[in-house]
């Protein structure tokens, strides 16, 4: 299924080609379309678009001229990173010139005492946090696409993952940025400092943006000390209100060293089982649900405190079964459990998804409603919900009924979104907690978003973008 | 010293004025001299203003009401919390019509299991606290005024503090704001959520605007964890560069739970002891520098946590003499000595103060290069700088030479302000890390500020409030 329906391509004049290629150089200047193909689609395929011209600037003062000749010409950029995302925002729908920042690979300064490290916004996740490692610290966004994924794309879409719980978000990882504005104006706005109460905040106007209001070029990131021991824990358990005494348990054990915290059914065990690459179910019986959970302190306590939150969760009745990582290997092999879990649903058919949070104690409620809603709309289909529980995060997915056409299946996107999100609005929820707006949700934002809200967004996007040439028709 | 002249006394139309108090009701609409003084000088008599009129409505809806008329009329408002910011921010300056927030005082909701709270502008940072505690949980935001600032105020000037080591800044603890814009409409955006992507940050853009963009009427704050063990120490030391040491060491050992690491200079020891009341220097022998330190652990372990860092930092030859508080009233009295580290500078004379921030890595060459230069400008000056080393946030205040005229030396003010700003300008840092910019710093803004940014700010004040009746003549 391809959601949003590519344009045609349009011709943009030979001469303003030209003077873009000139801009980065004809090298990095792509038009060819085989060359252009890998920028227009994300790795599912749910998106794909069209593009007369890649530009790959390989620097902030390229990335600024590009926008102020595209300001000069009223050209439309969509910026875009390791091409990750999951909502379309970095997908050239409409023929815009796409701007990738994946040359922008830079560590400008990596500092010990002050634990910040100033990267551009090409580089890749892991690689940042490789280079925290190597100064024997921690920088700890994670999730999926990891190895691919880019600090400008993390930035640019707010990205969550599995740490969010102790470390937060990536909004409260970056203390400053440089960002180049429609107009190809420069914000200097690069700080390690960890205070600053000089005027409005404006770093987290663009964070989330998605690249809407500018195009995040460098970011001043926060580093953690590196922790000394790490446990890692696969807990059985009975529903999500158990799941959700288990959460209160384990933080007042551990409080910060609690640093990971995911729900995961028993679908999502079959489903990795039988679809994913030598993956075996952690524990010997079947249980209606588990938790995920990653003890991470910077002592050698880790051991003593995930033991302790498992002793009395089964002391309470709550935890049925439990099994720690003996190994590194086998902490490894949890983690890539939960990891495949996404894609081990794409064999068993469609799968439409949510990505909402709620606030942390009514997630049982969400399960439910959200279960029985579905149950009532499609006989059959597969309710596959997992997450991290400690945000309030599910990843709401429902699979198709078993030997249901996929097609037709997935024809129900938006129905069965509207009766989901409407289950999330009850609670007071997100219809996006981690994974942004883009196209995939543009439209549903106007009736989730409080109208004074919106309107705002609505004027800032006119200032900041008064031609609306920044990645148009994503978020508004 | 009266920084900022008051305007004189101008005529409010009494039909306007009756308009206004219809809105709270007469007994709400202050107009009597005896009883508008209070909300018209900060309690150090370094800021006063004049108003016709102050407001006390006791609903969002009257707040509503009243920036509804404000907008309808042109007429300026100034809001106020517990009025005690230290940059005048609070203050009518120019005979602006004062809206006091402090009748919203209501805790709407206590989420234990969602770990937050949703309370009033008007509530009472100490009672904020107090009922965390009562639900078992902690909210973090610690500093001197707790006692009677308002949540609204620490949000609107973004507040920091003690605690804002382990646990961030004012931003840092909230999760959704009710705002009430210049024309009376409300942002209806309180939210539990810990992860919401759906548009751009709002949030953040009213937190730390001082009350120039809207009127925050209620927030839903986050809290923590109740530590089960907390120990604080107090540890002699020769060099704000040992103390960053100490500080590696404290962070690599404690990690999350080192929540407090102050710096605090021997001549801020010897001006408590001789004007506190019944304050006694914690250790026997005088040292250059001090670190007061606090370690929070939701387990037993903080007592041996602490000792862990002294040792370690005893056998590098870093810490030459510590005391660990033995109980709690121990504890309590090296807080009371840090508290009254600020009034005690007082009975010394005129003192000049700077609420800066550098790199954490850059204090103590800041510190050696301020000094030098304020030896230079007034020799004799006695420099006196304390404050939040882990945050890189340094109040660096500057006593008078003993024996000099006070007046004299205040009128000097703008002029050691310069020579300080430009050691911090060197290192990256800020002219205000914790305090805001209010009419104090207003003018120098748009020196230190990158251009750009300063841009964007105008842009956005005369986006949200373009008849420039929000706080007028604040940060702008």
């Amino acid at each position: 299924m391809n959601i949003i329906q590519p344009a045609p391509p349009s011709i943009l004049p030979p001469e303003l080609v030209a003077r873009f290629a000139a801009i980065v150089g004809e090298k990095y200047a792509v038009t060819d379309p085989q060359e252009t193909a890998p920028y227009l689609t994300e790795e599912r395929g749910l998106f794909s678009g069209h593009s007369p011209l890649i530009l790959r600037p390989g620097s902030t003062a390229e990335v600024a001229a590009i926008c102020k000749l595209a300001t000069e010409t009223k050209t439309a950029l969509v910026p875009q990173g390791g091409n990750t995302g999951l909502v379309g925002g970095q997908i050239p729908h409409n023929n815009e010139v796409v701007i990738s920042l994946r040359r922008l690979d830079k560590v400008r300064a990596v500092d010990t005492q002050s634990n910040t490290m100033t990267v551009e916004a090409g580089v890749i996740l892991a690689n940042a946090q490789q280079r925290a490692a190597d100064a024997d610290r921690l920088f700890p966004l994670s999730l999926g696409a990891e190895g691919s994924c880019t600090i400008g794309g993390n930035l640019s879409t707010n990205a969550g993952g599995i740490a969010a719980l102790a470390y937060g978000v990536a909004r409260d990882l970056v203390l400053g940025l440089e960002v180049v504005l429609a107009d190809g104006r420069i914000m200097h706005g690069l700080s390690s400092l960890k205070k600053d109460n000089t005027g409005y905040d404006l770093r987290d106007l663009f964070v989330g943006a998605e690249g809407t209001l500018g195009i995040i070029t460098a970011a001043t990131l926060k580093m953690f000390p590196k922790p000394r021991s790490v446990e890692t824990a696969f807990a059985a358990i009975t529903s999500p209100a158990d799941a959700l005494t288990l959460l209160d348990i384990s933080r007042n054990i551990a409080a910060g060293s609690l640093t990971s915290f995911e729900l995961i059914p028993q679908i999502a065990i079959d489903f990795t089982v039988k679809h994913g690459p030598s993956i075996r179910a952690p524990l010997a019986d079947r249980h209606p649900w588990y938790v995920l959970m990653e003890i991470s302190s910077p002592r050698d306590d880790a051991r003593d405190t995930i033991e302790a939150i498992l002793g009395d969760g089964m002391e309470k009745g709550i935890v049925h079964d439990a099994v720690i990582a003996a190994n590194l290997d086998q902490r490894n092999a949890f983690w890539k459990l939960r990891e495949v879990i996404s894609p081990a649903q794409k064999p068993e058919g469609g799968s439409i998804k949510h990505d909402i949070s709620v606030p942390v104690a009514a997630v049982p409620d969400f399960l439910t409603e959200a279960d029985a809603a579905v149950a009532k709309l499609i006989p059959g289909a597969r309710p596959f919900a997992f997450g991290h529980l400690g945000d309030g995060n599910i990843h709401y997915n429902v699979s198709q009924p078993v030997g249901a056409d996929t097609a037709a299946y997935l024809a129900r996107w938006h129905d069965m979104n509207d009766v989901v999100h409407a289950v999330v609005a009850k609670h007071g929820g997100s219809i996006s907690a981690e994974h942004g707006i883009g196209v995939l949700k543009r439209d549903e934002l106007p009736h989730v978003k409080d109208p004074v809200a919106f309107d705002i967004m609505r004027s800032i996007k006119h200032l900041l973008d008064p031609l609306n040439i920044m990645n148009p028709g994503k978020v508004l």
